[in-house]
């Protein structure tokens, strides 16, 4: 669609109905409340959900899927990374409160099992667990004729991360003036995928297959050399960059300095506005960190790992929105807008 | 199909390949072995992973699905009950391990969000929390347009538990000689539905919707009141009474006593062997535990709970069968045949 005006393609169009998907995650969290308990340090509806087992000790758990990053795949034919994804996706929420990830369990659904394409997904998924440091501790294979088509499946992963009630990381101290580190993306990750699918042409699907970064390693260093300096941590999920908002209420954010924005997502910027651009994909930032510091130090911990970081802006007091540099619009909660 | 001669329909004429799917569950657990760790208690393979996070207290943790019966609720219209079978396929998979079950987790992946129906499914799983005594801690709610058809979802339930080192069942103190206390299932429960539903008129749905039994809360009593006497907890699941060798390797089981067969089972076994009925369900027998004692009080804790139990048989040094008094077939290991 290179050269012809911006197709003003949103989300919902794509099919996703994001803000009725939300209010129902809302209706959940309201009906859980009422099992809400004194060991459950952190209920549902944030990264990941934090249950005390000793006075001091807590594990964080937390569930994902791939979305229909499934569906590109399966168009290319190519199942060897999708693994990867899955345990991207619930590893990098678990970091989020501070958690070392632990254990990996897969959803497997498939109408019929074809060993060659299961046998890649498992590898992918230990991959993963390799990259996140994580035992893959079980799994459900499930074969539902009917269901699903004979060639499709559905996968889910389930990640338990251990945490000690010092560390754990809650967005609390998150307060204006703080530094906010973008960490980089490796290109799509694992969201948005139907808006990608639905503006490019198969013929460019190869770079949004590229997995999604797996940050747990870094992080866990960084947490444990600067422990009490990092006051939050943002997987920069479904929602683009309005994810910076989920932690801290009373906080906006100021970005004066993006990272490069991928490709992969520069050629879905033909199609889509660049508003709708920053509220659905990572943008370039596949995770933010708040930090009460401003140790080039920390930089160094991701650049060892492979993954570029920089200083990109700070935590403002203008509450509940997200200001980018050069751009007019602003971001604001996701249920705003 | 009542009054024709047996159509020696099986798992496989389903559509389901039990045999195939066993294998790829070997595949991962060998691949998974490489990161064995000293912290796992219980790796991959039994009802459920036990890792340990101090010293003495371990997670437990377990996936499941509701398999077809996603299919019967959708041809019936009623979506109120399936949390409830999500649920107990995950908690009662955790209490075989000894461990308490605490938090569950949903991941529910629909086409398009229906509210009526989500909120069906989220009161089931509330339902089936409530009876499990466990917290929904959060979950996952995907609209995937393109992957599932429109009115078409699935589900997949994570759940935690915890458990002390001297509470650990493994299935190791299970001998020759030790009774067999059998536990009732309420109906299909949530295996087998794929065969089921091939056999029995859509006009004879409706009693294999009725939800899966939580055992939660007499297994529990039990476990407290007589530590040390129970030495193996059985969910029967997938490959039905064959479950009673996932345990113990070196023991067989002689049933000589049957609880009554649910009417939904024994509509099903007018077009279906015998030996594929015990192969495949659960046969009337919901749980099974191993009892070192004849302690009618212990069948007594499912009484009031509103469970039926009996004492059904003995454990039998024949090892890897399982023989029904009364029927010339003997059950072996389910990769076996």
């Amino acid at each position: 669609m290179t050269g012809e005006s911006k197709l003003k393609e949103t989300y919902a169009s794509s099919g996703v109905q994001i803000k009725k998907a939300e209010a129902f995650v809302e209706r959940i969290k309201s009906t859980a409340k009422r099992n809400q308990h004194q060991q459950m340090w952190r209920g549902a509806g944030g990264y990941a959900s934090v249950y005390g087992m000793t006075e001091d000790t807590a594990v964080a758990v937390t569930t994902d899927g791939v979305g229909t990053k499934l569906l590109v795949a399966h168009a290319l034919g190519k199942f060897d990374t999708l693994g990867i994804d899955l345990v991207a996706m619930c590893a990098n929420d678990l970091i989020c409160v501070g958690a070392t990830p632990n254990l990996f369990l897969d959803y497997f659904a498939v109408g019929k099992l074809n060993d060659k394409v299961a046998d890649d997904i498992i590898a992918g998924i230990v991959e993963g667990c390799d990259r996140a440091g994580m035992i893959l501790a079980g799994g459900e294979t499930a074969e539902m004729p009917g269901v699903y088509e004979p060639d499709h499946f559905d996968l889910a992963g389930f990640a338990v991360g251990s945490v000690s009630k010092s560390s754990l990381i809650t967005g609390e101290k998150i307060k204006a003036g703080q530094k906010v580190i973008a960490v980089a993306s490796t290109g799509i990750h694992s969201n948005g995928l139907s808006l990608a699918r639905r503006v490019l042409p198969e013929s460019q699907w190869a770079d949004i297959l590229e997995p999604t970064a797996i940050y747990v390693k870094p992080v866990l260093q960084l947490l444990n050399r600067f422990a009490g300096k990092i006051t939050g941590i943002v997987h920069i999920t479904g929602g683009g960059w309005r994810n910076l908002l989920r932690l801290q209420p009373s906080v906006g954010f100021s970005v004066t300095k993006s990272l490069a924005v991928p490709d992969s997502l520069q050629r879905i910027a033909q199609s889509v506005e660049t508003a709708e651009m920053y509220k659905t994909f990572n943008m370039g930032m596949g995770l933010a960190i708040t930090v009460d510091s401003d140790d080039e130090a920390m930089l160094e911990i991701f650049k060892e790992a492979g993954h570029h970081a920089a200083f990109a802006g700070e935590v403002s007091d203008r509450a509940g929105v997200v200001e980018i540099s050069g751009f007019d619009f602003v971001l604001e909660d996701k249920l705003k807008d």
